[in-house]
């Protein structure tokens, strides 16, 4: 699709700057084209943008040093993790230095009584689990890609689980921060809740980098509940499969996992991965608890999808079963991308109200379908949000501008919906556009002050977020 | 103990903005002495600081009205909802208007699927409980005072069920938001996440009234449980009693509350209530869930609580019971005042990592003996949140100077724990001088800057929460 960023002004690197940079990190700062191409580019359909360097802090005082000298000469920085941003975060629109955290990946403290741990922004999150694999407990938040900490502060990230145990906001109980004028600071103690001041925690939490560079991220854990069971069920429509979520909330099944993929997604799963699932609107279900609490959560779930017109359920409660259960819904993204081999893809991120979700994918589909594209839908219903995976052959300039258009409208829809135009994502390069339609003139105007109040020079990850 | 505000800089109420308000508001505005009076205190004990007047919204228009034309003349404004503070955030110390928001108490939508209700800030938490009775929903956060939505809002307020289903912050979805120059925002979409800019929402929840007026709350509601029983159990001492309900959690169990009492409150409480309860620190608990889930979570607690010595369970299921079960929790604060008729009390609100409650409740315990006082404890054990209440002779200077330097040290101890001088009744005035040792320079700094961007004129609610 080969999606040009928007052109930004750039200032070559000053020598002063390089040199100053090579001298405090030694082989730990390159220029080399290689090791800059690799960090100009994301996994969003942008080409490539390369930064001037990359420079990889092993702790918060080497990151501080880069930000006072970068701040020193007014030049851009932007963090980076494992790049598996979807929206452009990461590119270098301005050029600039690109902070590498991938070695910053320690664990610092694992306090298994208080259900939190602290590690380096650096550190992914599967990462994290195993460091913490004899504790009994897990760290719950899990987007597609094995993200870092620091990356998945930087959008709000989330998962399949956050149903059951919320997003990264929900997740996050202090950050260190390098400010834009390379400070430190710690934006909150390790209590459990806090009424001290202004939450900094949660206005760094999703701020993608343009306000301070995250260095170490504390995290809530939770138990490992004793049973898991999982479960497949398919449905007529996929409004049935959305209402079977909602009732299931609705009578206060704590439902772990709750994912819809429609009957296109099925297909890409089934010619991808030999399997042969009925290609209808299928329910990816996950359930914890003692095991009787998951045995009765089941049954009520059986009952609520039988009145609702849905299939027979699949069990599994063993690992190694409820893996090979779930791992079609977890190679939906590339299962999908074969239904076009050679293409790439546009993914939307809509979130709405969940007694809107059934109306918007159902609108959405009906849209895909007069722009004659191919777009497979699954979503995270119980969150009200949905991905909607626009498939595109890359040297088609109107199959990408038919794309945009799609996801143009359904960002709308999804407003009118009152909903959101991100519900994990993040806005990135690719979302500034609509963030006016979205929350008004009045609150991106005080976000900009927000900006301005915390780095006047606008050095960190300049042409992020704001439009 | 009569504690005097610090001395703010005063300015004559200008008569162009009384005369401007008089007419918008009509009946509707006051400036009388009885009024102003009521409108300059709060819960704390410090002296009485009247507003120079006191003007009665109705809804967010009002609001905007009030803060353009207070704009104009750069004159302060003070929100209040019940006047419930404990920690003198009503008090206009640099004289101003007060918006009394309690006539702002309307229900705007509720929307059962979605478990989310809309209301006028000035709405109370048991005014939104009772205008959802028939939708088999409740709105959980629960301070001792039937506080408003915005003031909850205002302080990040939390209690006693906050262990199960989360503080204010956790259960706010959107603000509607009148800026210091008199605009109105809505700070997010009613998605139940999102990752579109920076995170309002939670930049306002917390501000205390010192970055924007809150008029209108939607908050997330939860299913009521099938199922609740309520039980009461003492131990021998608090630290077996914190362990209790440290290791319930860690084996998962949703406690819907867990409350814990020490030695001298349940005195305190046999003598107000005539009950019989054994004088040992206690546990109040509560589960919810269905039948089956509760029966189990009240065997595994009970099972927990025997092996830490804990007596036997007092068990209440139906609504009546478990009213009668808790209501010497819930009578606890005016119970303890009346250890010593005619004292007042400085309530202080520390919380920490709960694997450091019990030092924390021994160690203050210990400082309050050595220092003559009387102060039962009792607190919120799932989130290592506790109050002491230091009981004062009003007229004892010496007293009121002990207390305070008990607080103080008690504020420094859980700061050395990792935790915080406030777990949910916000800083105020009272504990702005803690900032920074929670904080430190550099973030402190960045609320500041915060401030600068978002009042620069500081007229919201001055000399509270900076320090």
């Amino acid at each position: 699709m080969d999606m040009v960023p928007p052109p930004g002004a750039r200032r070559a690197l000053p020598p002063e700057l390089r040199d100053a940079l090579a001298q405090a990190f030694g082989e730990r700062f390159s220029t080399a084209e290689a090791v800059r191409q690799q960090h100009g580019s994301d996994e969003s359909a942008y080409v490539p943008c390369p930064p001037d360097a990359v420079v990889y802090p092993l702790d918060t005082a080497d990151v501080a040093r880069v930000v006072r000298l970068c701040a020193a000469h007014r030049f851009p920085l932007i963090p980076y993790g494992v790049g598996s941003s979807l929206e452009g975060h990461l590119l270098a629109v301005h050029g600039g230095i690109c902070i590498d955290l991938s070695r910053m990946d320690r664990v610092l403290a694992i306090q298994p009584e208080d259900q939190t741990a602290t590690a380096q922004a650096g550190l992914t999150r599967e990462g994290l689990n195993r460091a913490i694999a004899d504790t009994g407990l897990m760290f719950t938040v899990d987007p597609g890609a094995d993200a870092t900490l620091g990356g998945m502060v930087a959008t709000g990230a989330s998962g399949t689980n956050t149903v059951r145990y919320g997003t990264m906001r929900d997740n996050v109980l202090s950050l260190t921060v390098v400010t834009a004028d390379g400070e430190v600071i710690r934006t909150a103690r390790r209590a459990r809740k806090s009424s001290a001041g202004y939450n900094l925690t949660q206005l760094f939490c999703g701020s993608e980098g343009t306000l301070g560079i995250v260095t170490e991220v504390t995290v809530k854990l939770h138990p490992r509940p004793e049973s898991i069971a999982a479960a497949v069920v398919n449905f007529a429509d996929v409004r049935s499969a959305v209402e079977c979520v909602i009732q299931a909330i609705q009578l206060g099944v704590p439902l772990a996992r709750a994912e819809m993929l429609d009957a296109l997604t099925i297909r890409a799963i089934n010619a991808h991965s030999h399997t042969s699932l009925p290609e209808a609107p299928t329910l990816f279900l996950e359930f914890g608890g003692s095991n009787a609490q998951v045995r009765e959560q089941g049954e009520l779930l059986q009952s609520v999808a039988q009145e609702l017109g849905g299939g027979a359920f699949q069990w599994a409660t063993r690992p190694e079963e409820r893996t090979r259960l779930w791992t079609p819904r977890h190679r939906a993204y590339f299962a999908c991308l074969q239904l076009r081999p050679g293409s790439r893809c546009l993914t939307t991120d809509a979130c709405v109200p969940i007694s809107r979700l059934a109306d918007c994918i159902d609108e959405t589909v009906r849209d895909v379908q007069a722009s004659g594209l191919v777009a497979p839908v699954f979503g995270h219903v119980g969150d009200g949000n949905f991905h909607c995976l626009l498939l595109l052959d890359p040297r088609d300039a109107d199959e990408n501008a038919r794309a945009e258009a799609v996801s143009q409208r359904l960002v709308r829809r999804a407003i009118a919906f009152d909903g959101t135009c991100t519900g994990e994502h993040g806005v990135g390069l690719h979302k500034r556009g609509y963030l006016l339609e979205e929350h008004g003139e009045a609150a991106v105007g005080l976000m900009r002050r927000i900006k301005q109040a915390l780095d006047p020079h606008g050095i960190l990850n300049p042409g992020k977020v704001l439009p």
